[in-house]
């Protein structure tokens, strides 16, 4: 309820992983109040709040929020809205570095999720991720470090047992280096098995997912009460469920032959007693009434082929399915890691007692391949995964099996739909551009989309007040074209590209002259340091100018960029969506094929929202089947 | 004598590691005869035969090499000139697919020299790749996994020891992990010194190597004798070295509480007898006299802190030092990864022993350590490195260690140097492209570049075969600017730019027109496929065309790129590198800021060599003079 209400009322962006967010913020788009000081707090005590109430979800995904949020109040020299700034801190406040920063944090998160240094780094890489450089892999890398280094610390520190559960297995998460993997040719099969089934099962639930996404969001937008009441309900569900189920599993007797005390005394352990006369287990409790880390942790074991039922296996597994699919679209912070591993540890055991007569692999690896590979066939991910599990487990010699697990499950996942967090961006709506074109896109001509677009808003070089204001209020552009117009230039020559948030600063800073004439440099200069044109976030609505200053004139030849990226009309919508996403451009100029005299120099404008596959394919039907036609016939 | 006599009669490109250059190609230089069938012929049995000669090299690089060789014959169907062409290999036969090729087998060639999957995907992806997108990540992850289960299953079949020494110790070939690792405050001290002994002797040795190479480089040019003595001379020191210098080490005493035997009586073990009585061992025989990586795993060898005396470890450390130097700018195939190993683990051994009342690290993990710490210090890289020494040693605990003296040991070696293939790649005057261009060239714009360079060469629409020919003898471009001209176009206009092997195609064809007029589509379809076009290789001088056809027409605009990548005049080198670079440019067209009526609508054409930062300064100084002077200004 915590939670719940926090989300709710106080920080919405804190719901659910933040991780499809933090990947399209590297990709360009900002989502308003992601990674403010607000939602951090609701993330950190909402995430707390949610796991222990034994919710069916992860801190991995909140976690990495985490990461990136204070990541990001460096980037932007802490808070000025709760007047926490330092101010060496301005150094990082540009675009590149507050991203850089973000990756670093995302990195840090993982690492901190599942004590995995190296696999944290790859998952930003692999996943998080747009643009990537070398300088920036070492970067991840130092921070991960430091995060192990502090997590030592702590460990050290708690060594005499005073913070709880805290450090318990020490870096490694569910250890199970006890066992030798022994490679028999037989057991390749089972592994290929396990493999289909993820993949298969993967898939079946990013679909799922994506069609219980869909219902929420309906009641979602009822409004705040439906909200909250769906995040209570789905906790309800959850506790009854949890305490219920165990009553409906039989009592085993303890094995004598294991070392581990039977029943379980302490808060952790194999064995719970539950309802059981001493000497007895219930295994269902053993999974169910446990932290979801130690239920992992449980179903992870190794050297005890005949610890669980079939049976508490497939209620385990048919209600983590349940609870992972209803769980994860409610109002709290939530993971989509340790769902997902408790679903696929389950099946994989499930699996692996099914064909414990053909293969001599231990249950509890067959436990963690299944985990890997319902994984890799929901998120679609490789190398990130291998390591992370390789870190989780400590088990080296279990890296061919289970790179095949992998790569089998990934395969058959993307022959049915893409990745989970794909699917999130897209139900979102956020224009995510991907790394390829899609090939349709190469019969389109920019020239076409700009056409079928409104006419191009272009300033000149020297202008009006009052124009400057009609175009800001009028237009939502962030970016519009400078063209020199007669008398300034003798023919109509393009100038360059200004920003909305430099017109607003001038506007702001009332620096108008009376004449039109071009200004000098040490005029610029005097006024306005590059500090001033690192603002943002001015409103339009904000400024006032008095009716005499409408009448004066802005040189806007200071604060144009003055080579822009260009394209000729004639090029391809594919090769405009290479170089926009390889540049990283927020904005695109189109340039006539050939200059006819008086002509304007320049075209239109294209954006982010123009490029996007589906946008044209909605927008502009009619190109689309032109496109098709053309292709046909070359 | 073999290895030497084939690299220099045969395949001179098959000296050396062949990273440098894999490295540049995928940065888009192809350096000639560097991945053909000889070389790759040459380079495995002269691999073979360096390595057994007891050389102080790897057979990493090599492999790195050979991994790549074969995939890209795989990438060019087969060898065209031997007739080992397979039909359908042909769909691969493009740059993009040859240099994705190329990637998954540099990964699997890492792969297979360490037995580390994971390792060699990330050293394709850290050190060797310069255009990296998530499907090569997963392919190249693929082909590593195939590596490696290919080897377990020669493993498997070689279990009952009919294949020598191949598979011991399985998967981890220096296998560390019967030693726990447990952390101490004070333990952080060794550590840190180790990471900067590392990084300073590193640095140093990148400076020393590179003069070394370049006195070498003074010899091989004197010819091919010269390139074979100096081959010979230095195998010839190498043995005499290694023999000898055992003589002078002291006859050490068995410890009987050590299990294993001692002497040791198989090939491969810890305490070679060689002169001493039976019950004693030379310590420096068992480094010096055992093959590389038998002298890996020994110095490796944990529990053993006594084993070796602080003298022969200083012996060995200076003995690597030397070797190391001379030994790695010979005509044979010779990899960096293992004598570089070699003097770090030596080196992080004597470390240890003089810091061993100080600390409880095992002496084995200084001298994994010292290796990690010396290669971060050469090599600079830091994610890959990690997980290549984990895969090695096979113990995780190690990490936050490892991970410490690697960033320690590349921020100390970044001080003074740039990484060793960088040094090799400009010693080889190579023109990278680097990730980021230098600050001063933003004071610099492209059109300044343009006038200083000769004058831009177009070609016509339609143009005469005459002029084609001189054109296509007198420059030695490979792209040339397209300009429909008066009586084709109203008024001159860019219709793109045409590459100089298509030119050659079509002269090879004889598709002339008496007249000058453009031609038809299906004209065009019926004389040429896209397997025509694709084809490369073709030399002007092989061109003969009668005097009758050099007064007919060729119409360009069917082989004309109609959308080049184009850049304005007024734009910085900067800002046109970073274009260049991110989108994989070949050519860059350069437009006039403003057209004049009359005037070419292309200034000028941009190459990879007009934008290399070294070049620039040394043709244009004064442009370098004026963009400082520029740049104190603002």
């Amino acid at each position: 309820m915590v939670a719940a209400a926090l989300c709710v009322c106080i920080a919405p962006t804190a719901a659910g992983p933040g991780i499809p967010e933090i990947k399209a913020y590297l990709n360009g788009i900002d989502t308003p109040n992601m990674f403010g000081a607000p939602t951090l707090i609701v993330k950190i005590i909402g995430s707390i709040a949610a796991v222990s109430a034994g919710l069916d979800l992860g801190k991995e995904g909140p976690l990495v929020h985490i990461g990136s949020c204070i990541a990001s109040l460096l980037g932007q020299g802490g808070s000025t809205r709760y007047h926490l700034t330092w101010k060496w801190l301005r150094y990082f406040k540009n675009d590149r570095d507050r991203r850089d920063l973000i990756t670093c944090g995302s990195a840090s998160g993982v690492c901190a999720a599942f004590r995995a240094p190296v696999g944290g780094v790859l998952f930003a890489l692999e996943e998080i991720a747009t643009w990537w450089r070398s300088a920036l892999l070492w970067r991840s890398f130092f921070s991960t470090a430091v995060v192990v280094m502090v997590l030592r610390g702590f460990m050290e520190f708690c060594r005499s047992g005073h913070c709880g559960l805290f450090g318990k297995g020490g870096l490694i998460m569910f250890d199970v280096s006890d066992v030798t993997v022994s490679y028999h040719p037989m057991d390749l099969l089972p592994v290929v098995v396990i493999g289909i089934f993820g993949g298969f099962l993967g898939s079946l639930y990013n679909y799922l997912l994506h069609k219980v996404l869909r219902v929420y969001n309906l009641i979602n937008e009822k409004g705040k009460l439906h909200k909250f009441l769906l995040s209570v309900s789905v906790s309800l569900i959850t506790s009854c469920f949890l305490y219920s189920l165990p009553f409906l599993a039989p009592c085993t007797p303890c094995d004598p032959s294991i070392s581990e005390p039977c029943p379980t005394t302490g808060r952790t352990g194999n064995f719970k007693q539950f309802n059981c006369p001493p000497g007895h287990y219930n295994d269902m409790a053993t999974i169910l009434l446990s932290t979801n880390d130690d239920a992992v942790r449980n179903i992870f074991s190794t050297s005890t082929p005949s610890e669980f039922l079939t049976l508490s296996l497939i209620i385990a597994f048919l209600l983590y399915c349940f609870l992972g699919l209803v769980t994860f679209g409610i109002a709290v912070p939530s993971g989509l890691f340790l769902p997902i591993i408790l679903m696929g540890s389950s099946l994989g055991r499930l699996l692996g007692l099914s064909m414990s007569q053909y293969t001599r692999i231990d249950q509890g690896l067959f436990a963690v391949l299944g985990a890997a590979s319902l994984m890799a066939g929901s998120m679609r991910m490789t190398v990130s995964l291998c390591i992370i599990f390789l870190e989780l487990t400590n088990n080296l010699l279990l890296l061919p099996m289970m790179m095949l697990v992998l790569l089998i499950s990934k395969t058959v996942g993307d022959c049915f739909n893409p990745s989970i967090y794909e699917i999130i961006l897209h139900l979102k709506g956020l224009p995510f551009l991907e790394a390829h074109a899609e090939p349709w896109l190469r019969n389109i001509s920019v020239g076409n989309l700009i056409r079928a677009k409104e006419e191009i808003v272009s300033l000149s070089g020297v202008e009006k007040v009052s124009q400057v204001l009609a175009v800001l209020r009028n237009t939502t552009h962030n970016g519009f074209p400078v063209v020199d117009m007669p008398p300034i230039s003798p023919v109509p020559e393009l100038h360059g590209m200004v920003l909305r948030a430099h017109l607003l600063e001038v506007l702001e800073k009332r620096w108008f002259f009376r004449e039109r004439r071009r200004s000098s440099e040490e005029e610029v200069t005097e006024r306005f340091s590059s500090w001033d044109l690192a603002k943002r976030g001015r409103k339009i609505e904000d400024v006032v100018v008095s009716e005499e200053e409408e009448e004066m004139y802005i040189d806007l030849h200071p604060f144009t960029n003055m080579t822009p990226y260009t394209v000729m009309e004639s090029m391809s919508v594919a090769k405009a969506v290479v170089l926009f996403r390889q540049v990283g451009l927020r904005h695109m100029l189109v340039m006539p094929k050939s200059q006819v005299a008086g002509g304007s120099p320049v075209v239109g404008i294209l954006t982010r929202q123009d490029l996007i596959a589906n946008n044209i394919k909605s927008a502009y039907p009619h190109l689309l089947r032109r496109g098709k036609s053309r292709h046909s016939l070359s």
